[in-house]
């Protein structure tokens, strides 16, 4: 109707799974603009932080990046942090290239790993809000607060058909100093996952079953998703730590579960193995682009491999 | 010496300490603009968070209250989900904020509860550069992720001279949910202090012994808050709670200890009950005035009656 807004948004585990199954494989294509990585073809000023042209590189370089991702992935995940080093400035280029990412086709999860209580935890949320001011389609957040800190989000994701991430199990190596530690004979992480059972179970979607409350399990720890996944059979799990953190495209989807076109259950991150890979470091924008193509093939062809049953 | 850059800064915690202990009480003023809150004397467009011109409103509002703290309290904490939410133009103001605080002569604690690992957390610690991008001087993190996780932020705290505040005892609620459970018979908060010890041994202040390296406890925690004093006896206190969340100027101050003008040990936050207070919702420039300063005078003399000795 003239004169207003209907939200066309559909689910987001629906609409995830949905365009994971038609492309055959889970690779999520992590977006991690390291300043020293940035190839000379884009660099512009020092490509120091506080240098106001430095976010203007970073902008080139995703510019002509996202396109090259188009028809290829589901979903990408801009790291917050990276945009944010550069101040204001990087905080335009981030929103920019969530809107350009979403334009292409492209579903953005924005890796920003968020926590606060109350009404400030609804702030953050609207990063979700359909009518808000940022592009985001699903939000990491850090439970350390508690639940009722997770509420906000979770409302907000119901309200406008949003996706939450849920750090459980990360990646790093210290990541055991709390999250393995044993609460009445259990893992912290895993008292973690079982509280968020609730959740899952309000946000499933109503095509797939899959839920937008998802959380985050390193690649890495590939025994400890397994358990994961018995705590949590609908929750979708944003996997880092393959490729550059060593885990192993097996290791990547030890919690996926069959699905009508294979395996089934998350998306897997990449961010330096495609975004930077060999050869792409150089000043000539047709060997850039092979070098892109090329580390996104071998990606996508080894994701697709481990899926396929 | 001409052409060559001098970092001029003091040690945080010596340089906070020695503030307070001139003005006489730790009061904090925290900077959270609520839109819903933001007088009618200083509102721009429709407040919604998409609206470009709300965050002109936010900062005008920010352009009159910074000035009524100058020399009256030590130490501002921007709470950045209430910036973030209006997209890069939020955080373009939050920049300002920042900025104009520190030429005001306050200290400004970034209260983003910032946590990622490897690299990712050096980018965020990018917050607390003297040469980057941002205008903080410490900056709130959350250790779920583990202390490899905590170290970028203590190394940049070191090479900066800047502060860490990070997450312990929440004041909200729902804090126990994981924070409160016992691992080895010890509650995770208590793991989570011990285990910072030696960042907050290896950040303390030449002149003051109390170090650059913090933590977060809730004032509506005081029994908690002593017990992790123990553990942490030079670490200094963030202490959000008192006020609004139901904290008492006493609470507040249970975990501080005696020292040359009086107890010391940590600085106490009032957001609402500071910055939005009793008769300030108005369209009149001098009655706001008169609502901000008596409001700031009713806190100042509380806490400063709360830590005389």
């Amino acid at each position: 109707m003239p004169g207003q807004e209907v939200n066309v948004k559909a689910h987001f585990a629906d609409t995830l799974i949905t365009r994971i199954r038609s492309l055959g494989h889970p690779l999520c294509a992590g977006l991690d603009p390291h300043l020293g990585r940035i190839p000379p073809l884009f660099q512009q000023g020092s490509m120091a932080p506080a240098d106001p042209a430095t976010a203007e590189g970073v902008h080139d370089f995703f510019r002509a990046y996202l396109p090259r991702l188009q028809g290829k992935v589901a979903v990408v995940k801009p790291q917050s942090a990276f945009f944010e080093q550069l101040g204001w400035r990087g905080a335009r280029v981030l929103s920019e290239v969530c809107a350009q990412a979403r334009e292409l086709g492209l579903i953005v999860v924005l890796d920003a790993k968020r926590g606060d209580i109350g009404s400030t935890a609804a702030a953050y949320a609207q990063y979700l809000a359909a009518a808000g001011a940022w592009a985001a389609d699903a939000l990491t957040v850090n439970p350390y607060l508690g639940t009722d800190t997770l509420a906000p989000f979770a409302d907000a994701a119901a309200a406008d058909d949003a996706g939450i991430f849920v750090l459980v199990k990360t990646s790093n190596p210290g990541s055991g100093d709390y999250q393995d530690r044993l609460v009445d004979g259990v893992p912290l992480y895993e008292l973690v996952a079982g509280s968020l059972a609730p959740m899952v179970e309000r946000l499933r979607g109503p095509q797939t079953g899959w839920s937008s409350l998802d959380v985050v399990v390193g690649a890495t720890y590939p025994e400890q998703a397994l358990a994961i996944r018995g705590l949590l059979p609908q929750a979708l799990f944003l996997i880092p730590g393959y490729g550059a953190q060593g885990g192993t495209a097996a290791d990547a989807v030890a919690s996926f579960v069959k699905g009508p076109a294979g395996l089934e259950g998350g998306i897997v991150n990449s961010s330096r193995g495609v975004l930077f890979p060999d050869g792409s470091n150089c000043n000539d924008a047709a060997t850039w682009e092979q070098a892109i193509d090329a580390a996104l093939d071998r990606a996508i062809d080894e994701l697709g491999t481990a899926v396929a049953t």
